[in-house]
């Protein structure tokens, strides 16, 4: 997809939400126990009921790697079951030397066929560009993450007072464009959403951390908004988890509407 | 493994020799396409030429992932084969938020079974310590890569001149022990190698980048070694492509004493 077909969604949907498909197996609900492949029905029901809100969906590998092997089975179902007019994000945190970035890339590009793959940037440009070699498919680099530990090393200023997630921000935007590198931005992080907006005004950006993890939509997009939106919110827990009962769908659906009715106002307000 | 069982072995072996399991269908010998499941007949003739000379092995993840659902069950099965006196490292570089880290570290320390797992330090602390909490299992952190991008952020330096790579074993080394942190150091690195052993003189360094990335293993055992040893130096493409033929069993074998008679010196004279 590209940035504007992103974006003509968004203003379909009136949502830039991004639903994580994060299931484990101990918060299933007990009725899908019996299914022959439970994750997939489950992410099959969840999909149904936010599909009208959602324009990205984001399954994050772990959950699927922990399954063992028949896990990744039920990740390539989950995204075949998709519609090619919502943004499929790979939450992998992949990054090797390059040769081996083109290995993951190849991957969860073509085997997978995935729109975007989250990258971790820590060994540098040769582990980013494979990612990018791939015609209409995006990197999404981990520049300030959601999480405590983001203070540990992202935080970290060097002589100019510039902070790691800076340079990570200003060096990786000349390694693509706006039309094939996002960066992760945590929305505990809205002091610095003005900050990554100076030195990437344009770049679309996803946002985890809103609802479980604390972040308010609101202030993440008065700070993060563009012209063109900019950004994609994500939500796992909040959704998938709203009820741990047979009515999980609808229950992910209603947390969906509400999100939706707040991005709109929102999307009215600063875009 | 305890760093003690590790040292032992290295003793017996008289070597500290890791062989990367990272084949490549294309670079297979041809006659092994008629096999039922041909990179698992390839790793097994590697390991069994190489088990005198390897005190561990190392399969990159991204190598099963992009052959499919089916790879995982090809590294799982080369696990299985490995004899419980090596050292076996998952080289995954992951790292996500606790509760996701977790995830990833049940896949690969408790279904698979591998004693050690290679990290990315970018998001920090949280992201790190729930790979230690398994008895007798390990990370191993990246500090400095071998690659050409090792330059772009692991070596930018705050304004009391220390670089990101030195923040992190600064900080990282606090959050586990010798006994259950190890840390990636490239072979093309060896300028730094003594800046970090001021840091971490105790810890296991895993040393890739010996052989087709141009580093030499005389400079990495002079200004890395401790007197537990304290390396495994890795090779993958220099033993197990050394010949692409019938006889690359034993070609991996011949590179693969070669480098243990290097290390035998090398052991006797630093260690």
């Amino acid at each position: 997809m590209t940035s504007q077909e992103i974006f003509a969604e968004i203003q379909r949907k009136q949502s830039f939400l991004c639903v994580g498909l994060d299931p484990v197996w101990e918060k299933l609900p007990r009725h899908l126990h019996r299914e022959e492949d439970p994750v997939y029905v489950f992410n099959r029901i969840i999909i149904d009921h936010t599909i009208d809100q959602a324009v990205a969906y984001k399954p994050n590998l772990a959950f699927y790697e922990a399954m063992g092997p028949g896990g990744l089975e039920t990740l390539q179902k989950t995204l075949d079951y998709l519609p090619n007019n919502v943004f499929t994000i790979a939450d992998a945190k992949r990054g090797d030397i390059g040769n081996t970035s083109g290995l993951y890339a190849r991957a969860f590009f073509q085997q997978m066929n995935f729109d975007a793959v989250t990258v971790a940037p820590y060994m540098g440009r040769d582990s980013v560009t494979p990612f990018l070699e791939f015609e209409g498919k995006w990197v999404i680099l981990l520049a300030l993450t959601s999480n405590e530990g983001s203070q540990d090393f992202q935080m970290l200023t060097d002589e100019h007072h510039h902070a790691l997630f800076e340079r990570v921000l200003e060096k990786s935007k000349n390694w693509g464009s706006s039309e094939n590198i996002m960066f992760v931005v945590g929305a505990t992080q809205v002091s610095h959403l003005q900050s990554v907006r100076k030195i990437v005004p344009d770049h679309f950006l996803l946002v985890p951390g809103v609802g479980a993890q604390g972040g308010s939509l609101e202030e993440v997009a008065r700070a993060g908004m563009n012209k063109r939106c900019g950004l994609l919110v994500n939500s796992s827990r909040g959704i998938i988890y709203a009820s741990g009962a047979e009515d999980f769908g609808l229950a992910a659906k209603k947390e969906a509407q509400q999100l939706q009715i707040s991005m709109e106002k929102l999307l009215n307000t600063y875009c």
